[in-house]
């Protein structure tokens, strides 16, 4: 079944398309009245509905019953990751964090960071399309970048960590993250974190974290964190 | 430091670079004689090796010191996998799955096949690109499309799994797999596996795997339990 994404879905009896969504449903999916659709606001609710209107400028459906998210947590899990110099690599780890589930993706600016300018707009597109693929009742929150000392001092969840590749006393998510708890992972660079970055973090109360010992891209070590989150989880 | 593969390094003292990697290292890398590199064979020998003359028709290097690899197991991990029909799809899965660490890609055709036809010369070029970047000993074999029966009825691993969006008594690799023991998992393509090819497989020994509620893509799912493996035997 198609599942369309609608934002400002809140307790309707019907909703009308955008233009946009309405031209894809009944010029490029060629549905008709009495097609069954999906209709998913981002923040929780998703509803079965029903075509009554298949015009291709303001395509009406009718809601029939709300169903119960498959992806509600009662745990949040946050990534802060250093945008990589090439943006296909961001916009990636976005698609397939989104698919395995992720509350919120903080991009962050820091000394040895590659790229200093990203859209967050484009990431929310792969984010959006991510969730209509996979029946997504939650859209992940994309913030824009910020500088790394600004969401270190910001950070609220219990369980923060800051991934590094060298240090003494790195914890391990097996054993320093327990089920449930809301988390947030720093992931820095390809170049790592500063010295001074790690100190700062950690006087602030994060751990420093090891994921192991394969050498991770940027992309591929925040989305294996977000797998073992996932995982503990499950 | 630079690696580079070097499949036919056996007991040299010194090794002479393919014209392709000389015009690399020369004139792309600039690195001139006294340059320390890093020279990897995929089947578990790399070493540290220094350029004595550095052509850029025929660079040699001599080998200073074998390196222990980081990347040696004790148990053995193989996904055997539908390629998607989006040959980028499956390429992304194999590099992220170097990157991971997986011994073996196996590619298969079954019923719900949207891709029959896939060259695995392109996957290993992937693979050889993703063992430079994370200085892998260990480079994966690719094998080529097989009918998933036939792929079925040689597995030899210990424990088999085939992962399928439906069914009772699914398990999860967390009460299923033990740390250190042989794996082998199947992802069927976007259209799962049929019925009776699960049951063809169940019959041969494999037991049908659950990797949690989230609607996954086929390559999503195999990183995943790529991701969930190599967590467990961390």
């Amino acid at each position: 079944m198609h599942l369309f994404y609608t934002p400002d879905l809140a307790g309707e009896t019907s909703y009308r398309l955008n233009e946009q969504e309405s031209a894809h449903c009944v010029r490029v999916l060629r549905m008709k009245e009495g097609s069954e659709v999906l209709l998913s606001n981002g923040a929780g609710s998703i509803w079965r509905a029903e075509i009554v209107s298949a015009s291709p400028k303001a395509c009406i459906c009718e809601l029939k019953e709300p169903i119960e998210p498959y992806d509600r947590r009662d745990y949040t899990l946050r990534i802060g990751i250093a945008p990589t110099k090439n943006n296909a690599r961001t916009e990636w780890f976005v698609e397939k964090a989104t698919e395995l589930g992720i509350d919120e993706v903080s991009l962050f600016r820091s000394t040895h960071s590659e790229r200093t300018v990203i859209k967050p707009e484009r990431l929310e597109k792969v984010a959006i399309s991510a969730l209509k693929q996979s029946y997504k009742a939650f859209l992940p929150k994309i913030s824009p970048l910020q500088p790394l000392k600004s969401l270190i001092d910001s950070a609220r969840e219990q369980y923060r960590f800051i991934a590094c590749c060298a240090g003494e006393e790195r914890v391990s998510l097996k054993t320093a993250y327990p089920k449930g708890g809301n988390v947030l992972v720093l992931i820095g660079p390809e170049g790592d974190f500063s010295e001074e970055e790690v100190a700062y973090a950690v006087e602030r109360g994060f751990k420093p974290l090891t994921l192991g010992e394969a050498r991770l891209r940027t992309e591929t070590a925040a989305l294996y964190a977000v797998a073992c989150i996932q995982f503990l989880n499950s």
